[in-house]
């Protein structure tokens, strides 16, 4: 249930209600996929809601954005080819382009109107969006992911909505297997995995399902998400064909470009398990 | 459902709010320092608010005491007498004293009634509270920390409120230096510190207190917080006389105790600051 009124915006995720101050609302649409909104906040910046569940905000986003990119892409020793499934609000896109060894990222989004919507609303994440090495791919992600080419890939970033509706074939093995086939030798994946103090199970069933699709080692990261359920958020990468192996820090360390969140102490810190986690895994 | 208006403790932060759904009050009752009134949630167990902040929930507050205990004691060598000042729930006291090397802790708090009714509506914090090395003393705790003996303590825990009102005086050099004072060479204060990314400024004003204060070393720890605005907390650590040198690893690794969140991971990774912290700190 979602509650809105002309001052506040709130998601109820069944245990807890985020609001904030909204000053405006600066646009409203519903696209074949689904509504979305944008709202000037008082505080956090420009917020947008993707049927009603806030998936973007000015002011706490780039601490997702960074650690669906970074982590993977020091972790991969040359990533060259990468996918973004989802993500059509461009922040994770911008982050990859950061990455010298990218040659190639396709962006794929289902829904045309979120990247529309964000160059419009969030220039700032869509600065790079003209970046001769982006290819931007509005189709179905499912479908994407069967007719690519083998072994086309070096990393795969499921930057998606939660696993309920269409959403949640995002989260099978079916889907994993077709990312797993898509990736080279030693390709890596990340995703999204919910937050380990709210859904645990979520996060359980993703690493269940990626180990059913063969993926050699799976690792879960975590960082702060204030705009999310818990304010606590995971993301988890499997390997495929071989173990993660040790990062390329000394290019995390010394890497020619700005981070606000992400660095190479942050990098060797997200794996940390707390118990419960470690437990449950 | 109540409204727990967060934004009210930090004439800094109006940003944001949280709801959780509340299926009756337990308790509710006016002491001479502030309102306490318990709730059952739908899903976060019992939640406590002092003057309707919340400071303890059955669900998640497991997560803020252990990191308060746990991170300080095995990095000090050999914590043998604590004083841990507010915290009258007595979560983070439990925690402390599941340590062999701690012989006496001073649980020191303002108002006995937090106390009392923690007892009667958090059984599960309270189970230790008769242990023979707790001592609990209920007066002001600046004066507390005004006539303890010199180099009485080898840790110094501050499980307080925010700095607004009265307690603004736990976060300054005065009180800082009054607790240098108390703790013998090598020993070491940890404070809630409040959250990177809605109120930086206290965060590096602590530090900068503590530093006047003439400790030696400082570090800030983080961890997620679920009922905290963000879902993302700090507590800063300072010692006296010493860096920190290296943590009780081996120690903390086979621990003859259990815990929920902190593990020997957690410890090594708590530490990592994002680039903005680091940038401002």
């Amino acid at each position: 249930m979602i509650l809105l009124d002309e001052e506040k915006f709130s998601e109820n995720t069944s245990v807890m209600r985020l609001y904030l101050e909204v000053s405006h609302k600066l646009h409203e649409e519903k696209t074949p996929h689904q509504d979305i909104t944008v709202y000037e906040t008082e505080t956090f910046g420009r917020l947008m809601t993707l049927n009603n569940i806030p998936v973007l905000t000015s002011r706490n986003s780039f601490i997702y954005n960074e650690m669906m990119a970074h982590p993977i892409l020091f972790n991969h020793p040359n990533p060259k080819d990468v996918a973004i499934v989802g993500g059509g609000n461009c922040g994770t896109l911008k982050e990859v382009l950061k990455h010298d060894t990218v040659k190639q990222v396709m962006q794929v989004e289902s829904d045309e109107r979120v990247t529309r919507v964000s160059e419009k609303y969030f220039p700032e994440l869509c600065e790079e969006n003209n970046d001769s090495r982006a290819t931007f791919l509005f189709e179905d992600v499912i479908t994407y992911m069967q007719k690519v080419e083998s072994e086309s890939l070096d990393v795969i970033i499921l930057d998606t909505t939660d696993p309920v509706g269409q959403a949640k074939y995002l989260f099978q093995e079916t889907f994993y297997r077709n990312c797993l086939n898509a990736l080279r030798e030693g390709g890596m994946i990340v995703g999204q995995s919910g937050s380990p103090l709210m859904t645990m199970a979520i996060l359980t069933d993703i690493c269940a399902e990626m180990r059913k699709a063969d993926y050699t080692e799976i690792q879960t990261i975590q960082f702060p998400a204030a705009t999310c359920p818990s304010g606590w958020w995971t993301a988890t990468m499997a390997r495929k064909g071989q173990k993660f192996g040790d990062f390329r820090e000394q290019m995390a360390r010394h890497k020619p470009f700005d981070t606000r969140y992400y660095n190479a102490d942050i990098h060797k810190a997200c794996s940390a398990m707390p118990q419960f986690m470690q437990d449950a895994y």
